[in-house]
């Protein structure tokens, strides 16, 4: 490790990345008024960007500044992911702290700190304590993002309580949030005050160069949105607030989260950088051993397709001990190693309506029909561990009150992962999803899990930063437009590119709960009106393309039983060594492929947008001179999503790394391959 | 005219257009199949695309033809508009005729017919008279445009039975017809069979020449949507059919509409254009003065905002005397001339659910409350014409019934004009609203218009074709998104875009009822949940841009009364010597021109999509040295579609030809002004 101050007449205002290729300059402005300018190659990628605070009560932070003081710092490790993508992740950066003072009567101290990647780059700024700042409300940070161009951009809006948006491709200049936008709608769970869009955020320039905005390690702080301005190809922070105008209220020291640009010269780049989880704390539970990566069965689907209900007081109440067992005996026949129940608590009446709502959720009493003992122990029995669920109807004031005694039970269960969900609009009033608030809130449910040796799947969660890093009790969640979608019948589902567009955006923040894997496409007899927008292979290859350490396996078992394709899904791993990106154009296709952490086993997967197209696939990755017996599970020349989603081929052949497989897709369709070494 | 045949050593297949830019190649393929090329500055602009047709119980016309007789022709006309944009129209081609007989034994005759403008190229096929060929089913026609590149493209899905889309911008690679297709979504009134985009259907090419693709004389014969292949850039000619599979059924000699390409290198000029009515054959009616281009007052608004109902037995029924005559007396103060009462016919109880429905429409029995010979004779008196309206829900059966009655009683009543609907689903079941079925039956309706003095106004219509040239009685017709889309709910409405895409796609194929003017953009306190989602100055702005020879005046009085801007409507032309699009990029902007034909007054009209901007206008097409007062309604600073709609300010100033006004629009915003001579 290097690490040089400078003095005041030689100061360093520039930092470069390790390969030389990125570089940030810090300059004050005219008005003294810190900013950045960011070059990629030498070509500038963000033009001169103002960084400026407004406060309540108080003057702006803006103007007549005064550098202090630099620091640079050349950083490298290597650190182990507990679970993840990767076993091993190099952390390797430049970096650059300006410690700036106004040179006005209250003299007011604010530090930036810039870590520079070969992958792209992070800032924060840090608020040191001080006399004339200590009590801090922000009501705006105004953090600049000067495009230099009208970039193709893949965005949903700045929604400031819902991320379940389908992407948006469009220039720069046509990103309009309000485009959708039907105030009351998303049960009452959607709030754009401005046209802004919500991050990740990705973009493609004209030169070919990809481009991603996002932030890294928010706590005890409002998520941020950016605000677009469309005409000068230019973003602004535009923090979530709640309805008293209040952003984040802190006392000095604190520091904002990291806002982060990744910046790649291929797609799958993005997909393979580090640089969220770089820029959180290093992990700081002792012990995970309690939590291992898995695949999951559960009720979900039913009550999507209308087989089942969550509450007991309509027909067909699926929590009940007979199906949780048939369930059970499924899953732990077929290396599945998680079941998940939902509406097994009472309350469910009702349950998106809290005015109309007259029992409220608790999260310890089961509904009459479910024994939730004998269910947990039946699962030990067949090494299938349930999977907890606390709806909280974002009733945060209830729920909090709850937390202990609802973690204690689990703990006495031995339930060791609970799947949070926030439907609806936030409890107290005048909070939003995305708020400083609720930030506050999921981080006190990851402190509980670490508590009680319980992982967190939030639903309706706050967006992942990579705290997945420090807290890897973070195992997964939602934030994103479902495989729900598809059997609502509003608007016609996910369309075939959505996928190929979601590893690219909101996968890189972090592990999606998306629950992939529906063979009766169709939906018929249970949705006529609707359909999964992908073929069967398509669904199979999910398991590659999108991480999370817990995976669903969501159809009707009879779905499943005597297809030879659900071979694949008991043959997945969930937890890997290593993964790579073959190929891929954002919301056209990718191939990804990975190394199950715990065997030598290799797993692709490949999915298409609506268009039907060939690829080529390298194997240049497996170890030289070793045989593999790959089994490939396709579409066939006939297949498409639309009028024939359920056809495919099962291929089986030795490969070794110097084969090149030739793969057809179908439109809306997708391959996955099994790779185990033969001996 | 120059005429000339060409004997067989001498053949000439190419034809090129009067000011040499555009040329199309004629040419027999290996298997010797009839293709053409078209070329614009001597780039391709279509490569080499194939000809076939797939008939029922026949051979399909596909291969071993060889030419019989090539015929060159150069046509100069000048014709003059009955009402339109222009009131004369110069109608100059060279064209091309291909007569073909196959070599085998049936010896099957086709001839191609090309015609070469500067602003693009239309062509036909005809089938002579012929032994083997009498009884024609046509189950495909296989007409290929083989792009050139992966064009942006404007579009919506081929439906065959709706029209009402909002226009999708992707690249031609990324059109997905089945998007946001929802089976048995818009009143059962939607099928989409395969990945298809409906015509006009408009590109930019990556050199910056646009292309518009759409027919032209749709006559006996079915619609023609374009199937896409979106890896290879082709589009192929998909017909809409019916279940019994059969698309055309004729006896020859017939002939088929024209495939149409307009090319141009200004987005403007595609609206200028005037390929399509110029390929349609001149007005057959002798006397059209029973119809005189006009605005109209009218309830439909009401029904959409929920201050009134169709139905009878619904309270508020909109279609009263009393309000009729209140509307009448509106009409009368403020230079409008037209007035529609829709809902004042029995059967609307349960209208769009015609299996539901206990009694039929008939089209001359009124609703107790509503005396329709009172209104009609208070109107003459006013000088305010009756609208007639009959809505059909598609039961053709129903009302071919009733044709002669119905337009009996108009003749009789002096009522001039009709607005006719076909919401749902068609009876007689099977047909679809594009299938040459329905043609045939719009066909019909215009023959009893033009019998009885009756013009025709069709919403759920079929396209428009240019028809209007052969056949002004067809005044005006929807088949778009309309405004009534802002005052529904289940998608946030049409986004500010829509009216920037609408002139340069559904508008190249004529006038549009869109139903402009509505003052009160919030809906309050109508529709809390949707608003219009442009300015008040956009509103007014859309009389100029979008052209109709009978434009509505919607909102309600009350929002009419004291507001300064209605001053622009009141003064606003409906029939127009002289149209110009002075600016404008597709999907961003556009700013339109016109003179009115009884007066010298200009009127000028510019939008914006979501993105606020500042516009230059040239007033160069103003008379040399004659002073005009223009009147100029515009967006203020801090006008906006979202927050602050409904302010605008009114500048008054002399100008000329010299005269440059610089105008700023806000986002969703525009301007109109209307140009007075002085003296």
């Amino acid at each position: 490790m290097i690490s040089c101050s400078s003095d005041k007449e030689n100061r360093t205002t520039e930092v470069i990345s390790p390969n030389k290729k990125v570089k940030v300059q810090f300059l004050l402005s005219a008005t003294k008024q810190p900013s950045y300018t960011v070059r990629f190659k030498n070509e500038t990628v963000i033009d001169t960007s103002k960084m400026s605070f407004d406060l309540q009560n108080a003057l702006s932070l803006k103007g007549n500044f005064e550098i202090l003081k630099t620091t640079t710092n050349a950083f490298n490790e290597t650190w182990k992911m507990v679970w993840g993508e990767d076993e091993e992740v190099v952390n390797q950066y430049n970096s650059l702290k300006i410690e700036l003072q106004e040179t006005s009567t209250l003299k007011r101290k604010i530090n930036i700190i810039f870590k520079v990647y070969d992958d792209g780059i992070g800032f924060r700024y840090e608020f040191p304590k001080q006399e004339n700042l200590s009590e801090v409300v922000i009501t705006d940070e105004n953090t600049e993002f000067n495009l230099t161009g009208n970039h193709k951009t893949w965005w949903i809006p700045g929604d400031w309580d819902i991320y379940e948006y389908l992407y948006t491709t469009s220039p720069f200049s046509k990103i309009n949030a309000f485009k959708d936008y039907i105030p009351g709608s998303h049960l009452g769970q959607t709030y754009i005050p401005e046209n802004a869009v919500n991050t990740p955020v990705t973009m493609k320039t004209d030169k070919g160069l990809y481009l991603s905005f996002h932030e890294a390690d928010l706590t005890d702080y409002a998520e941020m949105t950016l605000a677009v301005d469309t005409v000068n190809y230019n973003m602004k922070s535009e923090l979530v607030g709640n309805a008293k105008g209040k952003k984040v209220i802190r006392k000095t020291p604190f520091e904002t989260p990291w806002r982060t640009i990744q910046i790649a010269e291929k797609p799958g780049d993005l997909i393979e950088s580090k640089l969220i989880v770089n820029l959180n704390e290093p992990n700081t539970v002792d012990d995970m051993s309690f939590f291992k990566p898995t695949k999951y069965v559960g009720i979900w689907w039913d009550m999507h397709i209308g087989t089942g209900n969550w509450d007991y007081a309509g027909e067909n109440h699926s929590a009940n001990t007979k199906y949780a067992k048939e369930l059970i005996d499924f899953a732990s026949e077929n290396n599945i190693h998680g079941m998940l129940v939902e509406g097994w608590n009472i309350g469910w009446e009702q349950w998106w309506d809290k005015k109309a709502k007259k029992v409220h959720f608790d999260f310890v009493t089961p509904y009459p029909d479910y024994n939730l003992k004998e269910v947990v122990a039946y699962g030990k029995s067949k090494n299938v561990e349930l999977i907890m669920h606390h709806e909280t109807s974002a009733d945060i004031t209830l729920y909090e009150k709850q937390l202990d005694t609802a973690f204690a039970l689990m703990k006495d269960l031995k339930i060791h992962a609970v799947k949070t969900g926030y439907v609806g609009s936030v409890i107290p009033e005048g909070e939003y999803h995305h708020g400083q608030f609720m930030v506050n809130h999921f981080q006190k449910v990851l402190e509980k899990g670490i508590e009680n040796g319980v992982a967190i799947n939030a639903h309706e969660p706050i967006k992942a930063t990579g705290k997945r890093r420090t807290y890897p009790v973070a195992i997964s969640r939602e934030g994103i437009r479902g495989q729900e979608y598809n059997a609502w019948s509003e608007d016609g589902g996910n369309p075939p590119e959505h996928l190929t567009i979601v590893p690219f955006t909101r996968m890189l923040a972090g592990p999606i709960d998306y629950t992939p894997g529906i063979f009766n496409t169709s939906l018929k007899p249970y949705k006529e009106n609707n359909q999964i927008n992908t073929t069967l292979a398509h669904q199979l290859a999910l398991y590659v393309v999108i991480y999370s350490p817990v995976q669903m396996v969501p159809d009707l078992i009879k779905n499943y039983k005597n297809n030879p394709a659900f071979q694949f899904i008991k043959d997945i791993g969930v937890d890997w060594k290593k993964t790579k990106v073959l190929d891929a154009e954002i919301g056209e296709f990718i191939t990804v492929a990975r190394q199950e952490k715990s065997t030598e086993n290799w797993f692709i997967g490949g999915i298409t947008d609506e268009n039907a197209r060939v690829v080529k696939v390298k194997l240049n990755f497996l170890v030289p001179n070793k045989t593999y017996t790959a089994k490939i599970y396709k579409d066939k020349l006939d297949s498409h999503y639309l009028h024939n989603p359920e056809v495919y081929e099962i291929l089986e052949q030795d490969v070794n790394s110097k084969t090149i497989l030739e793969l057809n897709m179908a439109a809306g369709g997708g391959f996955a391959i099994s790779l185990i070494p033969k001996n």
